[in-house]
């Protein structure tokens, strides 16, 4: 093993900045060294040689070579082992400070620090040698301090008299006899191989690869050393050691802060048994501390670590937290690892780093998880606050919100009135409930899935919600809410809503409010410009439409013409056209609604202002219109003038034993034409009273539900075509519209290659073709899909990620042949799935024109197209 | 056109023994002609030829060569022109008769054959002609003969005095001339050719081409014509003409039977103008008619028609209805069509026809259509009762049955006690029904689909069933059933269900029984030789099995555990073991379930005696289990002393929005894992005490039903493995078993390959699968799949017949991919396809090991398998 000397890399050498040789700590120090922040110099024993340390000994690995290099730290200096495997959080070996005390050398050790400050780093050098390296219990070595303390009267270290700490020393040294049988090495090489060949052997303990493995990784991990001369913060004058932080962790915010602990090594700042000073006079006043701040008592140390931090981040490309020693007034820095950060702080830091130059745009797109972006758009919990859960359930919608029960829609109203905050707690909600819900702040219910009617409308408002909390019951009559530990809530009680978490919370919560400028705004602006996908957003009224401009999307993608019909004032029109006996009657109805749909096209389109609307005809099953209660039942009989039985047996009629599986989309048209051709007709004057005062024309998209067969298509737009001829031929006017086709069953993937030949259009409704897919109701599924996800069944819930594998596959099956059957088409997605990043990115791979989700979630998918492209152009 | 003459061929040329070149008619009379059958001498003008007349006319094409071509006929005889398209059914000219007589030629003809017949048949000629060449309307000329039979005072012409018939001639030729401006034509040639022309014209009227179009016949569909001597049923000694039959109708048993009457042409005895006779003694004797039979008259006749029809049967290879003349006594063949025949008549006649040499094994095979079996399996309504329907719903179960209304199950059996027949009606059945079902003789149900339960139960049992008969209205309180044209029936009034047309009829029916011995039996020995898939039972219990082994299956491919809970002794403890609050509790509930289960398995083993039996895993959702109304939920609780609060609680827990997508299946088992390991252990132990008395050892098949993803299956089969071992280790034997999936979502079926590597076999769902293929629901269908079929949206019902190019692909897919996984799985499906022979030929073709389907669709299974065989080894 000759070659071993060759085989230690110097710190400074740029061979020792490369993770893959030196592991995470041992690159970034080497790193940070090249950039001329001031680390102690230091060598390091790459993986390889450390893993041959550990198989056949330092003695015969590391001779007669290591002296040389350690020679370059210089003669007589301590040492430190620190370990560095290629990822931090992999673990590895304590490290060893101070190797290279002995008797013979204390006395010069100590005219060089200081007498105490030497004592108390021989006896910290037995502690950690002795238990990292000669297998010394630690905690017996820390009774003998703690005896001693207690003798003295003292609470730590740095109150014992220098005779004390003799006493404790020699205390240290016999224990050690005891223990190990052999006085402590006296040879500072015997030390330090020592201690090179405990860290290499303990890695591959089996307790410490199965730790490491179960955070992910490889069998084959390896470790690498370092030796790194000590920065002594016990020592004589200004010394001592701390943490410093260049932004504000919730913010973003530039501004250092951190902790500093004089007379102190390591970590010991953090530890607690004294009480560090902060670093910056600022920070001290604001938190009405007495006494000096680091700044305030050296700031020529707080004026380095500023620029220490400022060089790191330029030369890293990110804010790291530094943790440095001051050694006789002069500052070490000895780690950084990448700032903690709130999520709403990691954009700010890319924006700040782009603008600092420290990293590009591209970059600073592909540095922030997109989902992250939700705790910008909505208020959050603040993470300080002490959480006191009543329920859990599913995350519907994400925010969070606090205010008082209220059992029913009108509570609601009323208090709303009062501008009482209010949280709507219900078993389930139905249509009737959507005015109660636009005047809660919160939704709570009972049962639901993820796309039931509370969570469907809910997301669209934007309204924190929670469903599916079965660990709570309601008595409506008594107005109580018992939760699953038997406690009791009241109407108007105070309770909060956490949607981003699922979680019912008692009482208020202190909450971080959103924010959509900025940095946010910045970050936004550069996604668009970076993005090859168009962002459009799921609207369903003019109110949704209004919030998806607010967003900036490129176009609504889905708009859901049902939800149009749920307004108190038109469902007994529809109910009319429901229950209709005849096809005269059914047309009677279908005119009475015809005017309203058309004012909300009308409105939609004028507020949309010529970009893109994609207006899906009716979807449900027409028993949802039907009032479900015998009240609300015998109310309609009455105003229809019929027999309440008649509307029971027709309700008992449009019963179904699987909705989704049943009467709805392009079926309603197959068996009920009319309907259709009233939509298409709402659309087409809507279209040409727009078009006849609007600069920018109106071309709509008109999409058709749940197709199963080609077939389907080609009947409903004959039907549609002719509606346009006839408008035409009324108006005289010109119609241009588009026509395309919703594929959400797996039959209408497997034939895209049919539809695509009829339809210029294809939106995959990923919501329905997973369902379908797995066989799996995404509201019953609720129930059990945490069990199925923490059992590792389902690697992530299929209706959050797309399943690439099985719904992935009949995407990429009807892309091709949707697009080789008619290369024109255009192809988007307009599930749930359009706001989950990696959903997005499969959508840009499969090379689709758009997404379309939620206006709140538009964001996500705008930053996540971005990444997508610049993935999917890298290569990646 | 000099090669025109060659153009024709004569009938006893072989050539004109191709249907491409002379059409059916003309291609059987030739080859009748080849086996040395009587068939009056003519030629043949082909497809070609009278293409090119209708194009040219019968002068430029025909000339100068076709009276050669006539000459072989013989001089002065009379000829018909009949037409020959490819198929009998797509239509052409009437036939034109007695061409070729003329003023000029009367008195011979009168001295050959009689005065009064040559009158007749000059007429006859005029009327034909004149129609069918001359454009007079036919009506006119019966006119003219009605008229002068009522002067007369008679009823036929065959009554007028040669005077009569001599001035009714006189008066046909005055109305030819005055309508056509021209006298008859005189010339038997300019007959002939102007009759061809006629014939060949008329095929190509537009009117003419869209009705064959109709019927199927391609755009281009030809038209073959045959000229043909007259055999002269109007002549002087034995003459007539008359039709033979050589089986009967019903039940295919040879015997002769027909009709003929004497100096008659062409279908006179059909015409019902005069009284024919019967053919045979026999049948005229049964009949109790006076009078001779042709039998009697003409012993030599019949004697021939015997051996006529005989030598067709051997050369055609099937049975014939001949159109026979008898011209002096000799017997002429002018048609023969293939013989109708009954379903059952039809496995009868190739079964004796492969007796007789007359065809092969495998001919019977392809012979018969498969579904047509299931009127051997059923009593069905006798096709001459004249129906009264009262309501129309969905053919849920096949067969017939009359009985006594009864409104509840108890009513059905203390009736049965009482052997009183009943026909139970319900809006929609549950599982506490089933004991009713038993009881009654058919099912009708208001609600529900092909997968409803009372349509599953019922086909099942066997038992004749209509369900979603939604245009009847129930009144249970009242007891009555009141239909859509306002008739009202009682409880107690005898109504008939016919569940193979989904007909309910008033009033008792007259049947047919059921035969599955005789020919029909030889003929499924031969299907069980033929075939190479094995053909399995769905069996759910001992009771079942039973009836599948009277069908002889290779065993059971589906035993849907979940029927054995619905018994009335156990649906208590399953509901104890739904409702436990703790897992103690459900082990306790399961623990009473076992030797239940398990004695259930014992008994469905030991039948089947060492076939394979398939056992799928508890699947339907838990709620279905569960007491729906009020009265029962409030029994059970004062049974299991628990608050009916807590009942309904749970209940509504339970309840889902679609179920079919919901916790059931798999799911079950990641939720509550001790319900299968209850389930495989009650299999094994019974394996085990079965294996130990017989000498056939089972090896089970174990199925999980409802996968999505493998890491179901692999949950599933550690804990089945370990329940095997602790059973091996508590009795100390040896367990072999198998383990599969049920593939039933599109997602199982795109992940094949990762399930086949963990299942021994796959067995295709392709209801389920079909359904979600679809996103359609079985049971919602059945409102707008009749609109859909209608329309053409669906080729046809895809519960009915599986859907190739969607369903099939995700087969294909899956069959590949789980073969190239695992070159053992075994293969296999269960759904009602099973029985659907276009399905089980597609089956085939994947190289499946087995198909699965009722016990009563066996037989359509067995032969549709083997027709499959067949068609896939001769590469159709």
């Amino acid at each position: 093993m000759t070659e071993s000397a060759d085989r230690t890399l110097n710190l400074r050498d740029p061979a020792s900045c490369d993770p893959e040789v030196s592991g995470e700590r041992g690159a970034r120090l080497a790193r940070m060294a090249q950039l001329g922040v001031p680390v102690p110099r230091g060598v390091v024993l790459p993986f390889d040689l450390v893993a041959d340390m550990g198989r056949h000994g330092a003695n015969t690995v590391l001779e007669p070579h290591l002296s040389r290099a350690l020679d370059s730290l210089g003669a007589d200096t301590l040492l430190a082992v620190r370990s560095s495997p290629l990822q931090r959080d992999w673990g590895g070996p304590q490290a060893i400070l101070n190797i290279g005390i002995t008797d013979a050398n204390l006395p010069a050790l100590a005219a060089r620090v200081g007498q105490r400050q030497a004592l108390d780093l021989y006896r910290r050098l037995i502690q950690s040698w002795g238990a990292g390296v000669a297998g010394i219990d630690a905690e017996d070595l820390e009774n003998i301090l703690y005896d001693r303390l207690k003798l003295a009267g003292v609470e730590s270290e740095e109150a014992l008299s220098v005779g004390d700490l003799k006493v404790l020393l020699d205390d240290y040294r016999a224990f050690y006899l005891e223990e190990v049988g052999q006085p402590f090495p006296q040879d500072p090489a015997t030390q330090l191989k020592a201690a090179l060949e405990a860290a290499a052997k303990g890695w591959n303990r089996p307790s410490a690869k199965l730790l490491r493995q179960a955070k992910g990784a490889p069998a084959d991990a390896g470790l690498a050393l370092i030796a790194q001369r000590m920065a002594l913060g016990l020592c004589s004058g200004n010394s001592g050691a701390g943490i410093a932080h260049f932004i504000e962790e919730k913010t973003g915010r530039p501004g250092l802060n951190g902790r500093y602990l004089a007379q102190a090594q390591g970590l010991d700042a953090m530890m607690g048994l004294r009480t560090p000073v902060l670093l910056c006079r600022a920070e001290r006043e604001a938190l009405g501390i007495s006494g000096q701040s680091l700044e305030e008592s050296c700031p020529l140390a707080t004026e380095a670590l500023q620029m220490a931090g400022r060089l790191v981040a330029h030369g890293l490309g990110d804010v790291f937290d530094v943790q440095f020693t001051i050694e006789s007034g002069v500052l070490h820095v000895l780690d950084a690892v990448p700032a903690r950060r709130s999520a709403r702080a990691a954009v700010r830091v890319v924006v700040d780093l782009v603008e600092q130059g420290a990293i590009t745009r591209e970059q600073a797109l592909l540095r922030i998880d997109p989902r992250s972006l939700n705790e910008h758009l909505h208020p959050q919990i603040d993470p300080s606050h002490r959480r006191d859960p009543i329920g859990r359930g599913l995350a519907a919608s994400p925010g969070a919100a606090s205010g008082r029960i209220v059992f029913s829609p009108e509570a609601a109203m009323s208090l709303a009135a009062q501008e009482v905050e209010t949280i709507l707690v219900r078993v389930e909600t139905s249509p009737e409930d959507i005015r109660g819900m636009h005047a809660a702040s919160g939704l709570l219910t009972v049962r639901g899935g993820m796309t039931s009617h509370a969570a469907v409308i809910a997301r669209g408002l934007g309204l924190p919600c929670v469903v599916g909390v079965t660990d709570i019951r309601l008595d409506m009559k008594a107005g109580t809410l018992r939760c699953a530990d038997g406690r009791m809530f009241h109407e108007g009680d105070i309770i909060t809503v956490d949607g981003s978490r699922g979680e019912a919370l008692a009482g208020a919560a202190e909450m971080i409010q959103p924010e959509i400028s900025g940095a946010f705004g910045t970050l936004m602006g550069w996604a668009d410009a970076t993005r090859r996908m168009r962002v459009r957003a799921n609207a369903d009224t003019p109110q949704d439409a209004r919030t998806a401009r607010a967003f900036e999307v490129d176009g609504i993608g889905l708009c859901r013409t049902e939800q149009m019909f749920f307004d108190e004032a038109r469902i007994n029109v529809m109910r009319e056209m429901i229950l209709a006996e005849t096809v005269e009657e059914r047309r009677g109805a279908l005119d009475r609604l015809l005017p309203m749909q058309r004012g909300d096209f009308v409105e939609l389109f004028e507020i949309m202002a010529g970009l893109q609307v994609t207006i899906r005809l009716l979807d449900p099953p027409l028993h949802e219109f039907l009032p479900h209660s015998r009240d609300e039942m015998r109310e309609l009989a009455e105003q229809m003038d019929l027999p309440v039985s008649h509307i029971i047996h027709r309700a008992e009629q449009l019963q179904e034993f699987n909705p989704m599986l049943g009467m709805r989309g392009v079926r309603l048209a197959v068996t009920m034409p009319e309907i259709y051709e009233m939509q298409a007709r709402a659309i087409f004057e809507a279209v040409l009273e727009v078009n006849s005062r609007a600069e920018a024309p109106v071309i709509p998209e008109i999409m058709i539900p749940l197709v199963s067969a080609a077939r389907e298509v080609e009947l409903v737009k004959a039907r549609i075509e002719a509606v346009a001829r006839d408008v035409e031929r009324e108006t005289g006017a010109r119609l241009e519209y588009r026509l395309g086709v919703m594929v959400e069953t797996p039959r209408a993937a497997l034939r895209a290659g049919d539809l695509a030949r009829t339809a210029s259009f294809m939106s995959f409704g990923t919501n329905d073709l997973t369902q379908m897919t797995y066989g799996l109701s995404r509201d019953d599924a609720g129930r059990f899909m945490r069990d199925y996800v923490n059992q590792g069944v389902y690697p992530e819930d299929p209706f959050h990620a797309l399943d690439l594998e099985g719904v992935g596959e009949l995407l990429l099956i009807a892309s091709r042949r949707g697009r080789k059957a008619n290369p024109d088409v255009v192809l988007g997605i307009c599930g749930e799935h359009a706001g989950d990043p990696a959903s997005v990115r499969f959508c840009e791979l499969l090379g689709f024109d758009y997404v379309s989700c939620s206006p709140y979630r538009t964001p996500i998918a705008r930053l996540a197209a971005a990444q997508a492209a610049l993935l999917v152009k890298a290569g990646r």
